[in-house]
């Protein structure tokens, strides 16, 4: 079911930690044109899309003042309650992530210093279907709040009667949201990215989604519009010494297996016995899951090793650059501090992969498929960008003055030197 | 030479505001086919396009100790001085980009945090030819440097003898770089992004390019390497009132438009006689320019606009979100507040854009067309990324725990509730 690999040379890591590689030109085909009809046609266009795909035949995008109310009266007091819980933590984290930076007197006369403005316009695509991903509500919906983004919309597909899950209309409005349109795929990434006569254009668009909604980020990307990070299928690594309980390690690699089949769980350890356990509990856990079937398949794509010592282990995963990466060991602060390349990082046998998923406050989208060696998962950053300014005194540019020319002459820019020349 | 526009609509912003748009389906064959044969045949392909493109047919791509010593032989002491101002400016003010975030208690037993953590290996493209950007060194290297990236490389295009403009290897070295290539175009993104026998790997690319080493960063970016913005023509706009000098005004717009043809300058004002004296200044300096045939067809590009008062300007201004934006105006800080959409802003008649291109401390890789809306220029951010970390003890898990189960369970992901249950 799940491979082993033991006391693997460092060189062979890449053999049994490698990723699932789509091919996908004629799915960028496809998508292309969906894009190029929702450009030229707008509305008619996704509505033909919605209708095809989703099965639901009407121009009616945008959700209602009842429909929101009609979910409320749905949702629990219980989920309620979790969804309040989980949404202040994550409101506390990423609030703390805010960051006032003071003018610098680079050298007398010249002033210089940067500001933080929110990105204008969001757009979120929330998958709908069997997965109603309402936490992926809060983690997108909270920080562009706190940034300050002026127009936050959602796409996300409803059922052939123009429904959408509850708990998504329920997060988004808890979280402010009140534009939530009923289109999926690559039609709703289309119509965010130029807009339609009902769907406003927005500037950077987050949010996860099948390999059409991927492509389409992709290709819109490309034209100039942002996007959170490239996508790729999602998965966890642990880090386990004879400290770690077997049966947390194979619940930690059940829950990322049920995310879908071409997820990966990793275990690295220097205990032989950890393998034995964990590989019985793994066995004894998922005969009881309802997912099983793709529980089962996914962990096909897993693996665990056996490392020498944990040195040797947090090296190997700084190569594989894992979206969550838990550090099940006696000194778990210790490897922490050795870690370079993750998402995010659980320390300790009590902080689950599911804690960061959902409500412990750390955001849940994260760079999957080694994006991590250059790319953050989502935070307030990605609402904001930062604009530099400059402010030079007549006196400030006269001490400027030789390293400007000079520098501008010998990239042969003449008239930058004489920009500064003229004002002396 | 320069259209005029006087009290446009709203409406009719974009009509006169639009940046060339460039088609590259053609373009994107061809180097596709580049990253293709590079990402297969490694050096070989390199040394094959680079005799093809930069006449220059060897295998010795990797510039030597002795070509370094030749470089820093040939620039003079004066402009050895320039440089370094250039240099502890660019320094200081990235420098105070750090940023230090404490842990956060979200609720008892769950702490979370951020660390930043350099990326471990960036590359950075440095155009050569007759505009040898050695600027755009500093502006990489040092910030790069700043962060601690452990593996820093520039590829560069070379001369049919091998050789590259001492400038660029002087400032290299300066900035402790000591890996250069001497590789241009597609090809030499291609190397950056897969590796060769001889050019290493790197997980991020920046640096200004042509159309093909543009094209090349989009394309390597959909398969994962990062890279700095999009790119775009430059662009400068001006905001300016009767307190304006038009000959500074007119200089400033020069030195954007000696960029390239396709650059673009606007003039944003509430004053008719300004644009008469900034258009007769545009003539006057025009005719002593080396450059003065790009710059004549740069400026056919630009306009120069009539508003009713400054309020308007700036609004207009954010919706074209210039990568410059130099405001000329009285009181220059109560329009710089109003600044939403920019790169990076220029306050009153002391500070020419050509001081942030060179030595003022800000940086000059920004988002050109319209980018500003959603990125920012390159920072000391865009060489680390943050990973999130957090420790939960087990009565901390207790806390989180309905919050946890109940949310993944409305979400159907029974293995993400057992994480936790199994645990308590």
């Amino acid at each position: 079911m799940i491979s082993i690999i033991e006391y693997s040379k460092q060189n062979k890591y890449s053999s049994f930690l490698k990723r699932k590689v789509f091919e996908n030109d004629v799915l960028e085909k496809t998508v292309s044109e969906t894009l190029k009809n929702v450009k030229q046609d707008g509305n008619k266009a996704v509505q033909k899309y919605t209708a095809t795909f989703d099965g639901y035949n009407s121009s009616a995008f945008l959700v209602t003042t009842a429909e929101f109310t009609e979910a409320e009266n749905q949702i629990s007091n219980t989920l309620k309650q979790a969804i309040q819980n989980a949404y202040d933590n994550i409101y506390k984290f990423h609030l703390s992530q805010q960051n006032n930076e003071l003018p610098v007197l680079v050298q007398p006369g010249v002033k210089c210093w940067r500001k933080s403005i929110p990105i204008q316009k969001v757009g979120f695509y929330i998958p709908g279907g069997t997965a109603p991903l309402f936490s992926t509500v809060l983690m997108l919906a909270i920080p562009a709040g706190i940034a300050g983004c002026v127009e936050k919309i959602i796409c996300t597909p409803c059922n052939s009667a123009g429904k959408i899950n509850p708990t998504i209309l329920y997060t988004a409005k808890l979280c402010g949201i009140e534009k939530i349109f009923k289109v999926g795929g690559a039609q709703a990434i289309a119509a965010m990215a130029y807009g339609t006569e009902t769907i406003p254009r927005v500037y950077k668009i987050l949010g996860p989604g099948n390999q059409y909604v991927t492509c389409a980020k992709q290709l819109v990307q490309k034209e100039g519009v942002a996007i959170d990070i490239p996508a790729g299928p999602s998965e966890v690594a642990i880090l386990a010494d004879q400290s770690a309980n077997p049966a947390f390690v194979a619940a930690d690699m059940l829950s990322q297996a049920e995310h879908g089949i071409d997820s990966q769980a990793v275990l690295v350890t220097n205990s032989k016995s950890m393998i034995e356990s964990v590989q019985q509990e793994l066995e004894k856990q998922l005969a009881l899951l309802p997912r099983k079937d793709i529980v089962y398949k996914a962990l096909q794509n897993s693996c665990m090793v056996l490392v020498t010592d944990l040195t040797e282990g947090i090296e190997l995963l700084n190569e594989y650059a894992p979206e969550h990466l838990i550090l099940s060991v006696v000194d778990s602060h210790q490897y922490a501090d050795k870690v370079i390349n993750a998402g995010s990082v659980f320390l300790g046998n009590y902080s689950p992969e599911s804690a960061g998923d959902y409500a412990s406050g750390t955001n849940h989208t994260l760079p999957t498929n080694a994006f991590a060696k250059a790319y953050s998962g989502v935070s307030l950053d990605s609402f904001i960008k930062k604009i530099t300014f400059q402010e030079i005194t007549p006196q400030g540019l006269r001490h400027l003055s030789t390293s400007i020319t000079e520098m501008a002459e010998a990239e042969g820019l003449q008239a930058h030197a004489n920009a500064v020349k003229i004002r002396l």
